[in-house]
């Protein structure tokens, strides 16, 4: 009878503690006996990256990559011999391996290295003789035997590219919330466990702020059509599933609101109504590593018009004062700079096929009275930039517009 | 021109903390600078093992060896990455490597595994580029890639494994002593630091007690003529050289002596003298794991004798209770216990040349009215056991006599 694989993924927090890592133990140990196969996917214990990040840049700020993943990587291995050492204890088979013992293959960009293949006969092999497999997340190897690390939120990815390569039936993403929520629920009491959700309504989510995957194995998980399930590794209950489609009895066009507040949003006004002008500005930006987020330009008037974007809060002042620089060498006019912003999003599905939507989320928040300062849309989202003051209230209203709380 | 490859070590001690590693990534740097190519191999930070030990033995007390030695493994990929980083911050090319990357193969037996073969080609290439290359000590790898450790003090034998591989001119290990002394400083303050010892002299005095080095690692340097310098990572001061020979002006009689303080006595009396009646005694106190150090037994009256011998304080309590056992069963007499000796023992490859050196310790220790309770002896030694309470003039009587402090 061909047994059911489950790859299951425990974040840090899940693992923080002795008394966390023996419950993670305790819960892979019930799926054993429930006849499941199992590939366990863990991250490091809680704190343990930024600890060593720390103890890293009071040696050298400016630390080479390959040795920062050298030293990472022992984060994510501590935690898979201590996980094994805990199923042991509880009177299973298990064992644990680091990303290149079970050869998962990347390219060298050290830091935030790509996965290029999976060599995973060694799972597979430990898997027939009927053990549990720990693996190391966050991590690989090059094919010069360098460890890589994956980038932040890597060991996501880690148990979605297992789960593909292995035909895993299910890939479970342990965290310390229940699910996806139809918005934050610390500022919507009413926010609402979503039950199913499709990858590109997750995507639009994580680019647009929500926190609880990584986008990239969000990408990867929808490229091979590896089935999600994200859950709370402190209860039973079923958690938010992730998958190509969803069949709903009644299409529901607006299936979440986001909130992101990390974002600071700056404006050259008067810029002269010439080609190559934007490019300018925005290639200066990039050359210097600023991730510009929202773009908006309005029709010109007089051969001049106003260019605003968003950037990360993080990265404001080195982008203000590139785009001074910018502004001065296109002779444009002045530049301004607006930290008390809030981005607030709607996403869905649905709303590819529904008129009307839009004009709904413009007409909720004029009655509201909140001010909308940028729009910006996709197939799948509508977002508005707002004062940072009214996002909350923002967020209530369109909940309650989109019939969210049911 | 050929430039003389160093292999130096550094243990736990000298990497304890971000001062300490900037320290070692100096004087790797100095010797860089004076046209060195180098081999650094480094121990986990101070007391990490033990940390690691610790958080295992929460989870699991009886944990596998194989999950253990994933743990473990962990503390010197830390270091290598750490100093890595710092001997960059010097402006120096380093790159680091746990023993798995470059090629320590090693068998299966976890904890305590023992080097099969060594493929350094990654090594020589990475040297070939002008490279500082940092090795994690106490670690190798099986042929199957499970990750092994090498049993405590394994640095020293990765040091020395290195430099036999790579026909290194010398493997310099740094402690927090400043080499071997004649005898521990802190029992007689005249010691005097040995400038040439030979293999077999350290090998015996690390039998002895002395914890400079590990004795395996002193082996191997031994097997393959590897000169080892023993000195301090906190002064320039020319150390210890371990060799083959040591070419003296005058034959030293006498080298250094040791004293051991962690040893109890079982005596058994009465054992019937019948032959297979010692073996059953020492049969099962080794397959309980038990390490028997000196054994005596006398020449036997009315068919009965006396059996005395030394076990490691930490086994005491279960070598007694299985002594006991076995004393009944072969009916011999009482089982007697004593704690409170020690071990001290003279030292020296002249002995074999010379007679008249037991005397000379007997001689000086009756006159210092300090009685023997047992005498061992090898080619180079003669071990004394004592009550504990006169270990310290022992050693300073013995020290004297033998003209140690020059």
């Amino acid at each position: 009878m061909h047994k059911k694989l489950i790859v299951q993924k425990f974040g840090g927090s899940s693992v923080a503690n002795v008394e966390r890592i023996q419950n993670v133990a305790k819960r892979v140990v019930s799926y054993r006996k429930q006849g499941y196969n199992l590939v366990v996917v863990v991250s490091a214990l809680g704190d343990t990256t930024d600890e060593l990040i720390t103890l890293a840049n009071k040696i050298n700020a400016d630390a080479s990559e390959r040795e920062m993943d050298m030293l990472l990587s022992t984060g994510e291995q501590i935690s898979v011999a201590l996980l094994a050492m805990a199923i042991h204890k509880l009177g299973e088979e298990a064992i644990s391996f680091t990303g290149a013992q079970v050869g998962i293959i990347t390219d060298d960009s050290h830091t935030r290295a790509r996965i290029i293949k999976i060599n995973a006969d060694k799972i597979r092999e430990e898997l027939k003789k009927g053990k549990i497999i720990i693996v190391a997340g966050f991590q690989g190897v090059t094919l010069t035997q360098d460890i890589t690390t994956l980038g932040r939120g890597g060991s996501d990815l880690t148990a979605v590219a297992l789960a593909k390569e292995l035909h895993a039936d299910e890939c479970e993403i342990y965290t310390d919330v229940e699910g996806i929520f139809t918005t934050d629920p610390r500022v919507e009491p009413k926010a609402r466990k979503i039950d199913w959700i499709t990858y590109d309504e997750m995507l639009e989510m994580a680019s647009l702020g929500a926190q609880v995957m990584q986008a990239r194995s969000i990408e990867v998980a929808k490229k091979f059509n590896v089935p999600i399930h994200v859950r709370s590794s402190f209860s039973d209950k079923t958690g938010t599933m992730i998958v190509k489609e969803v069949k709903r009895m009644e299409e529901v066009v607006v299936n979440a609101i986001t909130l992101n507040r990390n974002e600071a949003k700056i404006t050259i006004c008067n810029v002269p109504d010439k080609p190559g002008v934007a490019a300018k500005i925005f290639k200066d930006l990039a050359s210097a590593g600023v991730n510009v987020d929202m773009i908006v330009q309005n029709v010109s008037h007089l051969r001049q018009t106003d260019i605003s974007f968003t950037i990360s809060k993080a990265e404001a002042s080195k982008a203000i004062k590139l785009t001074k620089k910018a502004s001065k060498q296109i002779e444009a006019g002045e530049v301004l700079e607006d930290e008390d912003i809030a981005r607030v999003s709607i996403v869905g599905v649905g709303m590819k096929s529904h008129s009307g939507v839009a004009a709904g989320m413009f007409d909720t928040l004029a009655k509201n009275k909140i001010n909308i300062e940028m729009i910006s849309t996709s197939d799948i989202s509508i977002s508005c930039i707002i004062k940072n003051t009214q996002a909350e209230a923002a967020v209530r209203s369109l909940h309650e517009r989109f019939g969210l709380a049911k």
